[in-house]
């Protein structure tokens, strides 16, 4: 069985370092805010929900760290300013540092030594609650009986989130009603996450994956390889427009040209409420060595310009629908995902 | 300047050996018509109008080679029958081949031995001839004045054919008119021939490129950068169907969802006139290795299953226009193509 992404324990926080897989499964310590920071920077750590807890257990380290007396609210925030800064586009690092702050303001700091660490603990066990509430939403969207081939993208699975999954979380259901078939995992350039980590995880949970290059996506849905396409999300914006993982976009596109359901997997902490279209998302640009270098090793031409956007934003009209802890949203996106915020 | 492909000099065989760019520019001499069958098979050299010559050379070698006296016109239908079974999806393979058959099928091995050589290096010469035909052709498409970004998919380029290019050739026309503002060369998985070979050539002949990933290609259309893409084929149906590498679909599918005009470049050679749809295109699976290995080196999980196929089909609707050496074809494709034939 997978280990939990993210290990809270003894007021000590362990993460897996996903920049080695799938060559190595490696426990590491993270010993402080500042290592956080930098775990969440350099991937060591990533996907959306699995960000907002290592960054409220970069807080909780912070808190762990300072000398009672040194410790003022003002510098909490600080310490909170910095970590949002380690990537830009996922929006529950925000909303986590945030939950931590909300949480801290009126305590104090010998208390907050002890309590932080079993809110964090909390906010944990609950991301792996909230996955399998949407797994079992997901999973109800297939006719019972009905053996399905699923498509995802990039890795919203368990290691993307403390446990479980929000995509794969749905697949796992699936898997576990004897509804699914295949996971077609698009192999997910530049970083391959979805060739090196989602691969790995189904394979460790022995549930039957196939890897494709991004660019065969179209043949095998012409193919009628592909029964559903399901996918996690960096941020939601109210209209319901997706930030995802690049290649997504592209992904509903062709999903849409061949008619087949294209869905959204993620908590409701992925949707930013305070931005009412996905042009207002900021895409992160990451650095030239993802593209043009491959396990270290130069793969392109010395001198050759490249892009490395991270992200695209995909529009809510190519959205079968969204899948949350909730419920399953579609059609009206404006009106009905400000319904799950009341909810 | 870039060096020719294919280079027929003194009877004897030259090739750029494609699998060691960007990191080497090596001219290898191919010795045998059995050296070019697995010159051809492991991409020494490729692109369906090079594939075409390389092939036909490849049975001139076999005729130099031959003893006068063991010589039968069956022996050299044989041996192109072999060479034809290099690679499935080109259809300039089996048509230069039979090329070769038809000109040798009344000719004494005597006058073969120096003839075929000629004939071999005309067809040479007349690749270059059609590929700058094609780019004029391409190139009239655009505005004089205006300036357009245009992007490509794996390599239609000088290396792909004996010199200059096919869907390359419309580019660098478009660069010599002063018309070329940006290419945008997808890296095209899983060998990376875009990355590797297109961004390659064009730094070399110093036309401005950038490299994506195969995923990023919908988020750069969506934010204006392609004004329009030219690929390349390897087999084109008569009712305009075009079989091309992996991704060209998709690319297709993307650029009809951003009105984005999508044109193919290729030789008459490259339409199969006895097929009437892209249905009846064999579609090549090449090794897995080609997708878990990247530079020899495994970037998938042990054990993870994966699909290879090299080609896929992009229906003729998808299509604002094939660029051939006569004309550029569009609208009616059926009506089109068969006027092709007999003009």
């Amino acid at each position: 069985m997978l280990a939990k992404t993210i290990e809270i324990k003894d007021k000590r926080v362990f993460l897996i370092d996903q920049t080695l897989i799938p060559y190595e499964e490696k426990i590491v310590e993270i010993k402080s805010m500042d290592e956080m920071y930098f775990a969440i920077k350099n991937m060591v750590v990533r996907g959306a929900p699995a960000i907002g807890v290592a960054a409220a257990a970069g807080m909780a380290l912070f808190i762990r760290d300072i000398e009672d007396k040194k410790f003022t609210h003002e510098a909490l925030r600080k310490a909170g300013t910095y970590l949002k800064q380690a990537r830009p586009t996922a929006v529950n690092l925000f909303w986590a540092v945030d939950k931590v702050l909300d949480y801290s303001s009126a305590k104090k700091i010998e208390e907050l030594k002890e309590s932080i660490w079993y809110f964090v603990y909390d906010m944990a066990e609950e991301d792996i609650a909230i996955n399998k509430a949407i797994g079992r939403n997901g999973a109800d969207l297939i006719p019972v009986g009905k053996k399905v081939n699923v498509q995802t993208h990039c890795n919203a699975g368990s290691l993307a989130t403390v446990y479980w999954g929000t995509a794969l979380g749905v697949i796992r259901e699936l898997h576990n009603r004897n509804q699914l078939n295949m996971v077609y995992a698009d192999e997910t350039r530049p970083r391959l996450q979805g060739g090196k980590i989602t691969a790995w995880e189904l394979l460790q949970d022995r549930i039957p994956v196939t890897v494709l290059s991004d660019n065969m996506a179209a043949y095998m849905m012409g193919k009628g390889h592909i029964d559903m396409i399901v996918v996690g999300a960096d941020r939601i914006a109210t209209n319901g427009d997706v930030a995802n993982k690049i290649g997504t976009y592209g992904l509903a596109i062709m999903a849409k040209y061949h008619s087949i359901p294209f869905y959204v997997a993620a908590p409701v902490s992925t949707i930013d409420f305070s931005i009412s279209s996905g042009k207002e998302i900021a895409i992160e640009e990451r650095n030239a060595e993802e593209v043009t270098h491959i396990n270290g090793k130069r793969v392109l031409p010395e001198g050759v310009s490249i892009v490395n956007p991270s992200f695209d934003v995909t529009p809510a009209e190519l959205i079968t629908g969204i899948i949350t802890e909730k419920k399953v949203v579609s059609g009206n996106y404006r009106v009905e995902i400000k319904n799950l915020k009341l909810a």
